[in-house]
């Protein structure tokens, strides 16, 4: 391979981002300066959080530029080192981006740059490991803080994010609630992920299943959703609640503001809190969520799901299914198998 | 005086409040039972949740019932005494309610029975050292912790809990931004209060006019109005910023829902908190913060308002003044003169 081939951010969205938002393009393949190491991309990472960076506003990070490649989490290969640390052939996980290889160096973009543990699998240091499996346990433990006999209510249940907040929160001995979209979702969260009650919210009336399925109200709700299931859920908090904002997919793709909850008062009535947090602020105690995350995964106790497409040329679509709901769990994308 | 005047909830408000929601009545003065104390009322607090405790729903302290007397908090005189800890001339606070008369006992209704500490005139125990002054002291305080050199912006400022907000977290060394409704309300708020910087949202851009004044983001947002304002806020919040929610005047009179802020997701994009709380939580502690707020007001370094209105006949007039804005600082209504 003698090309770096990319999607480069083409046009900002208005609404629903598609492929139209971007254009592909061959470039040479770049070389590594001093410190640096060349990275073949071989797993891509896909996160509702892309969407806003794909906005011309400030955020937690600045936005990706017009014209280039699509920012994105990856797992990939070194191929080429100038750096001590790092050899060829090592696997590492970083911002690779919508490319086949990014030149980086430790400390670089989001997620820097780091050599992935022997025996872990791509596809689990990309999801349950990864940036929403963290994002499920700090946000759940550190925010929720939720104490065994609470009710936990998580939205976008079946998400990469939500799945692992929610069974974090059966671990900690809690009546569990999941909101998500369709009977198959709502199946493996019964089935698999053991939630105690699940909520199809295209096919019930959120408010009142919250009533029945949450009989001593909500002491902690996991949000990834916003709008009307946001909503939905404060209408049942409990006094001294805690509302974690994690994401609000609702509002993503939306082309107008949406109205936000018109029942905030229930924080002042019930003396509750809603409070927002980004993982990035965590990812120097990182590992003491992976080790505790992989401990369940090994005993059984934590379970997941990864959605891998494949294909280069299908990487924009597979942004697309984040919000229609068609991933089942962490969505991923494989570009190639190691070497 | 043989009769009790009361004021009783007649009909259930929708939308502002006013006199066609309460009726006149007058009834025999009752008598005290076992350790009970008969309270003659001198003056009536005004407040704005007193709006939530008119409408048919669970809320933090139940509705008050049609046919009973407005509930209301008061301070009055003993004319009776079977209690040995109450003698007849004691100047006490309570929740007397929209009457001339009450039976009380130690430990009932919203607010006990408390004798007032002599030299502590009514008006002052009814404003900044009653539930309004707590409710600032606690609300800005323990949810608030406004550190010297942060960014506080107060909505409903010149009112009897914003402006102490306020004032005190220019002692605790903040920058200290107001938001008031006319001219008169700012004036007083920077020539007498000592807010840095004030905002006229009836005559003001209020998003830009934070964004001007303050330079540096928003710390703590002490909100007790909501809306548009709350939305507004939430616009120009600092990197873990704390919304303390006290209350949402703005949507007390609502005949519908009001939408919420559409910008929930800076709590995320800015790792910010939003809490809910209620004065009578935080009971126990009254003593710390009257005798803090006490000092303050004996130094010379918290001014206070109050707006005494006089007449039994005036009284539901006088709580629709807090919806008008008509107020200058903390609404109360004077029945009678201490015997």
């Amino acid at each position: 391979m003698n090309t770096n081939r990319q999607w480069l951010l083409a046009k900002r969205p208005h609404g629903l981002v598609g492929e139209e938002n971007f254009e592909y393009a061959e470039n040479p393949i770049p070389e590594p300066g001093e410190g640096e190491v060349l990275v073949r991309n071989l797993y891509l990472s896909f996160d509702p959080t892309q969407r806003g960076w794909m906005e011309d506003r400030e955020s937690y990070l600045p936005p990706v530029q017009l014209g280039e490649p699509m920012r994105a989490g990856s797992i990939g290969q070194v191929t080429a080192s100038n750096n001590p640390d790092f050899a060829v052939g090592d696997m590492v996980q970083t911002t690779g981006g919508w490319q086949d290889f990014v030149v980086v160096a430790p400390g670089q973009g989001v997620m820097g740059l780091n050599k992935i543990p022997d025996g872990i699998a791509p596809d689990m240091m990309l999801s349950v490991l990864g940036v929403t499996g963290l994002t499920a346990y700090f946000g759940l433990l550190d925010l929720g803080e939720p104490k065994a006999g609470e009710t936990v209510l998580v939205s976008g249940a079946a998400g990469a994010t939500g799945s692992v907040a929610g069974q974090i929160a059966k671990l900690k001995g809690c009546h569990v609630v999941g909101i998500a979209g369709g009977p198959e979702k709502c199946a493996w969260l019964k089935a698999e992920a053991g939630f105690d009650e699940v909520i199809d919210y295209k096919n019930e009336d959120v408010d009142a299943r919250i009533a029945e399925t949450c009989p001593n109200k909500v002491d902690v709700f996991f949000d990834n959703v916003g709008g009307d299931i946001l909503e939905a859920a404060l209408n049942h908090i409990n006094m001294r609640a805690r509302v974690v904002l994690c994401g609000g997919i609702s509002g993503y793709n939306a082309t107008a503001p949406i109205p936000g909850p018109t029942n905030l008062m229930n924080l002042v009535i019930m003396r509750a809190r809603m409070e927002g947090f980004i993982v990035i602020d965590y990812m120097d105690r990182a590992g003491e969520a992976i080790t505790e995350l992989l401990g369940w995964i090994q005993s059984g106790q934590l379970k997941y799901q990864v959605d891998v497409q494949e294909g280069f040329e299908n990487i924009p679509n597979t942004l697309s299914r984040l919000f229609t709901g068609q991933n089942l769990g962490k969505q991923l994308l494989k570009i190639a198998d190691p070497a």
